[in-house]
Order: structure tokens, then sequence, then C-alpha cells
């Protein structure tokens, strides 16, 4: 036994409003920040993690992480680690904190990014990366860590188990694989609302350049903007090369319809949030009327039933997932495997603080050992913030390069964390 | 102009645990609670509303009120006043805080709770209570109240206005109704599952003595126990007697429709929160099941999207409204709009701690300016915790008598506040 002694949260802001970087239709001024959780037991690693926020309410994300901090102080850390579904059902089960959402919102986020930390340290004391220990995991293991609860008209244990079972073989030879060849990323770092054209298009090149093999823009604020820059980028780019837009939730369903019509003839990857993330009607609405057009949802999806939800009703064709915004691994693991069981591609949503970080592990472990597949997927990236972290992302010639490092990646440099900290350190002291 | 100078929270907690008040199968233990927020200008009156919550993460709730308070401390009264939607969209639509649901769980709560607070002012000033405020209002203005985003495909402001408009000769005929007849209500007193057969029996009987038309029981943790206890309830009502029973979300899709097969041949009134609040395609699959018994949710909907959702898919033939769950008196107005188009009767969810005394007044305005009607609707009432309230409800002879006294009745007795202030009143300080 092993008591957990240490607790910690900040308030870390970063001030992206002032160069407009991450700015899209629906966020014009975005902060980019981090509500971080570490905690752990004397003489063993510490876990880290954090929800991502846009900056003014991080505080209240803070204070949801601190109302988890009797659950986890004093207690003991061998027996949470041994079972890694126990803390996820414990937390989101716990009937006074569900009320506040239920499993969504700021509280679902907190108990995401607890989950988060814990795996992180079961990730260092099995001196493994993350996206390495799930792979090497037992497939009924796998298969125990998800919660059917609200899914099960979908998947059941077994047959989860039984997916799993059916990639064990080939398991290590895809782990060279990803070693060998990294994985897909695509860029949305051409294509913030707030860049000129010709910072559109210069970045676009040097996209291509870089390597990247899919991009995409940020649309949905005014249609003839949106046409024209979609043009630069596609004679930028030329035909065939994937361009994806996100129109992060602007439209209503008409509109949608409307805008992506005029949208289509440029050839798009697919339409990224077109409207609210908790319509699933009005997705599959979308969806059907602009098909072969591919719509997506996910990085503000609430949780696993409405995820369930949009793949049974095929409301969307590409599916995000967002390492920050459901109930940490365990969630995302029930969300990949819904993906899986529906035949849809996942393209993790990243960028944020840290998003590009956490959630590489989950695409890695998916090709390796649930999907199998790297063939029509990619891992959003963007070009910022990754030097705050101790263990950035390796991003090269357009693919993520798995990392080695024992753990989530999800540890900030102090340095980084102390002069970003709201309202008191050094950036925003002297603001 | 006249400067909102005012500005307090406090966390506010009833040891409920203690008694098994409010016990069911997803909330076994609560303690009941509110998050408080308060605010006005020197020499006018101040505005009163809280969240409602059950225990653990008031204090949540709290800080995410308290990240309202520079949108609120310092502005010009007399202009929010004068447009009472533009504070509902400036927080709904806050960028930054939107991230952290969008439009769900503990910052929207926060966000209507200071829109009610709002409307408690207005309606103070005005010198009536809320829900005459409300059904006194032009229709013109009544229908530009409602943020159309995401439910655009059932609603639009010309077709809502002309709704109002069709019942605005007959208001003052169904006001006086109201004051003469009251508005139903029914009783989850009797059905809590923490209570025994006898006591569960002698509230029935207590509840029809009392002039209830209507009650609800808790049921969803033992199959077996909710047979036994829905058939002591029917021996006691009789034949005919309308008895709902609430889930509290306990079932899965299957579950729930054996689960109501079982419960049927006695005589349901409606299931309330079969599964998940989120699962709209669940619903929908459970009320075609067991159609003719009528399927309802909506106490943890939301917000208006998935009340659409709801609504237009058929998932539910009764929807509860909940004044503390969605963005304040607006969006409610939206729900209450949509329920109409739709022609599902609204029962609204009360009960907690404020929420009868909150949600009364609209659904007294839905009789008298929106659907005219009192025909199998009624207002749930739970008998505790009213004695905490300046202007606590009237319910006498099984009906809810509407209020003259100004404002939206939220305003706590100050003692109270104190004496269960959390952790620092003298309930819990002495725990």
């Amino acid at each position: 036994m092993r008591v957990i002694t240490h607790w910690a949260t900040r308030d870390v802001r970063f001030p992206t409003s002032k160069k407009l970087d991450g700015s899209d239709a629906m966020n014009p001024d975005p902060d980019y920040s981090a509500a971080c959780v570490s905690f752990g037991a004397e003489d063993g690693p510490l876990g880290h993690s954090s929800v991502f926020t846009i900056g003014r309410g991080n505080d209240v994300q803070v204070a949801a992480l601190e109302a988890l901090r009797p659950y986890v102080l004093g207690r003991d850390l061998d027996e949470l680690l041994a079972d890694m579904s126990a803390l996820y059902l414990e937390l989101t089960g716990d009937s006074q904190l569900r009320w506040l959402g239920p499993e969504k919102g700021v509280m679902h986020m907190a108990i995401g990014a607890v989950v988060n930390a814990l795996w992180d340290i079961k990730a260092k004391e099995a001196h493994k990366p993350l996206w390495e220990l799930l792979s090497d995991m037992d497939p009924e293991e796998l298969a125990g860590l998800i919660d059917y609860r609200y899914i099960s008209t979908a998947l059941d244990r077994n047959r989860v188990a039984a997916v799993f079972r059916s990639q064990q073989e080939s398991r290590a030879e895809r782990k060279d694989r990803l070693r060998n060849e990294g994985y897909p990323a695509y860029t949305t770092s051409p294509g913030w609302l707030g860049y000129s054209d010709d910072k559109l298009v210069r970045l676009t090149r040097e996209a291509m350049e870089e390597g990247f093999t899919r991009i995409k823009l940020k649309v949905g604020a005014n249609k003839d903007d949106d046409v024209r820059r979609l043009t630069l980028a596609r004679e930028t780019c030329g035909e065939g090369f994937p361009i994806a837009v996100d129109a992060n939730q602007r439209w209503e369903v008409d509109e949608a319809i409307d805008w992506i019509s005029a949208l289509s003839p440029m050839g798009l990857d697919w339409v990224e949030e077109p409207t609210s993330p908790d319509d699933v009607n009005g997705h599959a609405a979308i969806q059907k009327a602009v098909a072969p057009t591919r719509v997506s949802t996910g990085e503000h999806m609430a949780n696993r039933v409405v995820a369930r939800q949009l793949l049974e009703s095929g409301a969307v064709s590409v599916l995000q997932i967002d390492s920050a915004r459901v109930a940490g691994v365990n969630e995302n693991l029930a969300i990949l495997a819904l993906a899986h069981h529906f035949g849809v591609p996942v393209f993790p949503h990243a960028g944020g603080v840290g998003l590009c970080e956490a959630v590489q592990h989950l695409a890695f472990f998916d090709y390796v050992a649930l999907s199998g597949s790297k063939d029509d997927r990619a891992i959003e990236y963007v070009d910022h913030l990754h030097e705050h972290f101790v263990d950035p992302v390796e991003v090269r010639a357009g693919r993520y390069w798995p990392t080695d490092v024992p753990g989530s990646s999800q540890e900030m440099v102090p340095e980084s964390m102390n002069y970003f900290a709201f309202p008191d350190g050094g950036e925003w002291a002297s603001a």
C-alpha cells in the first residue's frame, strides 16, 4: 500500500489571443489555457494531466478538479492502479457530482483529467509510454476498462474483447511499423480565420513542403471569404490533395447544407462541426444532404452516449475524439470501440494545450490494438505551445513519431507553469 | 443609468441525506443544496436565484457563478433590463465560457441562475410576480426572448409570435381562472425509494386526502420491489388514478422496455427518465416499444437543442422542464414553445431547493399565454424545504395557487442561508 500524499492544481493560461492563433468562427480570441492537476505517492512518479480551455472559466475548471481532491488524496495508490476502471467508475458514478452533468461539462472534464493522471502514473511505473502500455494489455482487461452503460445496444464486453483478440497476434508487427513509418498528421496551422490570404497560401505551401498530406481550414464566418480562401488553398495544393474544413458549430442545419454545397466543388475531405455538437438529428440531416461529402464532429462531443448516437444514425462519416473532453482514457476507449464497430475512421482533435501530446497515445493504441489501420486516418497537428511540455510531440515529414518516454506526455515544464500561471505568473502580473 | 454594485454568492446545503428524503435509484443520499447568487443596484431590489445541486460539487457551482461576476458587477442595470435577451445571449455566446459546455453542465446552469436573477429584478420593479410579468408581455417581445439558434428547423420567431398572438385575447380570462382554480400539482412525496411500504401507503393515502390527483413513485433499483410498491399504491389509489413512475436514468434501453412491461399492467401515467438524458435515440426506441405508456424526460435535459430532438423524434410523450438546469427563463421559453409546437404536455420537474418556487412561474405563464391549457398538465410538488423561502409556494387541495408577490419567489430566508451555509454555518460546523 502506498498512500497518495501529493495533490496540486494550477491555472495556466497562454496569451494566444494576441496573435489570433487558434481563431475560428466560434472562438475569435482564445487564450489557450490548461487546468492542470498532478498527484502521486511519496517516492513514486507524479501523474500529470490537464483540461484544455480557451481562457475565462479556467478557474472554474480548476475548482472542479479541486472538488475531486478528497477522492484522491489519502487513497491507496496501489489499489487504484490495480483496477484502472475503479476510479473512473467511482467518479462518474458519484451520485452527487453526477447531478452537475450528468457526464458532461466542467465536472466531467475534471473527472477525465484525474483519470488520465492516474493512467500517467500507471504508464510511468510500467516504464512505457501510455500508447504502448495500452497496446500491450490483455484483450479481456482492455474490454473491461469500458463502461458499457448507455451504449449496450451497440457494444458489449464480449464483443469488444473479441475485437481486441482478433488484433492481438499482429500487434507486434504494427508496433514496428508505427515506429518505422510514424502516424499520419494533418495540420490546421494554415487555416485560422484571423490569417490573411497571403499567410494562408504561404503556410499551406510550407505545410506541403514539410510533408503534410492533409490540411484543414476554418470556415463559417463569411461564405464568400470561405470560397475565396478554399479556392486559394486548392490552387496551392492541387487536385486531389485532401482539404478538410471546420465550421466550429456556426451553422443552422439548412445553412450548413447551403454553405457546404458552395464549398464542395473545391473538394472537401470532411466538414467538421457544421452545427451544435448536441444535434445528432441535425448532423444526420446534413450528412444525408451533402453526401458523399463527409460530415464530422467530436471535439465537443459530451460523452460516449452522444458518440453512440452519432455513429448509429449515420450522422457522421468521420469522428473526432478529444483527450480532455470526456472522462479520460476509459471513456475514449469506449468511443474508439464504438467508431470501430460502426466502421467510422477517427481523426483525433488536437492543438490546444497538450492535446497533441495526449491524444497521440490514443491514436497509436487504436492502430496497434484496435482498428489495425492507419489508412484514412490522421491526428490533427498545430505547431504551437509544444515547447512548454517535457515530452513534446515529435512531428516530422507530416507524421507523428511515437514517443518512448514513459507516461502520457502530459507534464508541463515547471518554468512555463510558473510564468503563465494565472493571474500571478510573470506573463499576467505584468499585463 | 443605475450601476450594479452588489454581488454575492453562497454555498447552502441542507442535510437531507439524514432522512432519505429525495432518495431514488440514482441518488441514494442527496444533500439538497443551492448555489445562490444575488445582485442589484443601490436603492433597487436585489435579484435572487440559485442552482439546485445535491451536495458535493455545490462549491464548483458557486465557482461558476463567481466566474460571471465580471459580466454583471459594474454593469448598467437599466440597459440590461431594457433587453431581457441581451445578457442571456452575451453569456451563452461568450466564446471562452462556451468551451466549458457548450451550453451544458456547471457553466450553463450558472448562466441560467444569473439570467433568472435579472428576471427577478425585472419582475420586482414591475411590481408583478414573474408569471404575470411574462403573461402580460407583448407577443413580439416574448418571441424575441428566444434564441432560435439550433432549433430553427422547428421554430422561428414569426411562428412563435403568431402563437403568442393567438392566445392574447383570452389571457385575461385564463389569469382569472388560474387565480380561482389554481394549477394542478402532483406529489412525489409518497414514493421515495428509501421509504418503507407502510410509509408509502400512508403517504399515498394522505396525498389523496390532501386533494392530489396524481402521484409519482421512484422505481429502478429492484424490479420485484417496484412491482410490489406500485401494486400497493394502485390498491390505495384505486383504478384510474394517475400514477407516474421515475427511474432516474437507471436503465439500459432493453432493460427499460422489460421493466416498464412488468409495471405497465398496474397502469402508468408516464415513465420518467428511463435511461440517459442524452439518449434521444434510446428514448425513441423505448417510447415506440412501450406505447401507449408514455415516456418522459427533461430534468437533466441539457438545453433546447436536446429538447428539440426529443420532441421532433417522438422520443417523449411528456416533457419535464427544470428551472435551474438550462440557461434561465429565456431558454425555458424556447423549450415551452417547442413542446407546444410538437403538442407534448409539460409536467415541470420540481422539489429540490426552490425548484417548486421557481418553476411554478413558468407553468402559470405557459397556461395564460402559450399553451392555454391546464389539461393533462401538473407541476411536481415535494413538501420539504419551503420554509426556507421568503415567498414559499402555496399548495392546497392538490393545486398550486399563484403568488401575487413581485419577483420570482427565489429569495431564501437569511437565517436559513446563514445556518445552512457550507461549511461554516451552524448545521455543518457542528457536524
